[in-house]
């Protein structure tokens, strides 16, 4: 995927984006990513990048990923929606257009780790629960998460995506409707599989 | 909106789709419906009437349900998703063409009573609400929604709606994408209006 000075001067660059402990999440999701595509088949190389990348733009003034949304025309629902959610699709862009990643896959990952999306691919499923379990992390629920994705990938994230919806309920927020077609979509197709 | 000869002809109707537990909710949503109304400045008979009607198919077999709805090309994603949903659809179908109900704003509170939209009309939402806290309804956070049901009608929509999103996935069900529009569309208003 890269050589080792690839990696550092990569490394260098994300680091530069963000504060400490965005930077820790950053490592820690690169290595959940990389352990859970061993685990599920997914490729450990491409999982680890995206890990590294996918926070890329998180600390970067709205404004300034407003501007990027507004100019690659990303849909009025997400410009309208909440404001947390933005870095992710501003990420892909900016990690396609600055840093040259020209790899489909990973950009999907990075584009959907947020909200998830139906139709998820192997990686972007990695990526999106690498992001919730990655050793720093600490929130009700996450024991959960990280037991359920020892040994069933799509049900972590289910488990992940319908208790962010819950949380953002419970907060009165409005709730992305990709994220709620993500978690239907994993639901159904475990229901269509008999599973439990 | 219908004389008392009318009215009973209609009770009587009513009556004879469902069993005794299901009227007496019936009743008790035309009951809440029109105090609703009254409190909210919607048509209370209107209210009243189409909290008599709303639940008219919900004890019918989900075949007969079924065919009504492909027949009047109903959504796929309807089709698709949860059974409980279907009765209000077919419903408003069948008061239209079975018992002559001809008025659109009960045929739309009618069709919209459990899962919401986005955009919901007065009579709509008064509806909706009197499903949830009709004096027989008993459930894990039934006070909260008649409280704010006391002031503000939105807020008890939206927390209504969010209940049950909450508790179709702590169930690990799909949840209709409507549902969520509905409550997004309720969040959205409250916090363009600076509420809180």
């Amino acid at each position: 995927m890269y050589g080792l000075v690839d990696r550092e001067a990569l490394l260098a660059k994300v680091r530069a984006q963000m504060h400490d402990k965005r930077y820790r999440h950053t490592l820690g999701v690169a290595e959940s990513a990389r352990r859970l595509a061993e685990r599920f088949g997914a490729d450990p190389d491409k999982a680890e990048l995206a890990g590294y990348l996918h926070d890329y733009c998180k600390c970067w003034p709205v404004e300034k990923m407003r501007d990027i949304l507004v100019r690659h025309d990303m849909p009025r629902e997400l410009l309208e929606g909440e404001k947390e959610l933005w870095h992710a699709f501003a990420g892909a862009i900016v990690i396609q257009t600055e840093l040259g990643v020209s790899d489909p896959e990973i950009l999907q990952a990075v584009r959907y780790h947020t909200t998830g999306r139906p139709g998820m691919s192997l990686l972007e499923k990695v990526v999106c629960v690498a992001d919730y379990i990655e050793p720093n992390r600490d929130f009700p629920g996450v024991e959960m998460i990280r037991a359920l994705a020892e040994q069933d990938l799509d049900e972590a994230l289910a488990c992940a995506l319908g208790g962010t919806i819950q949380h953002l309920i419970e907060k009165r927020k409005t709730v992305y409707p990709l994220t709620l077609l993500a978690y239907n979509d994993l639901v159904s197709r475990r229901d269509a599989q008999g599973g439990v």
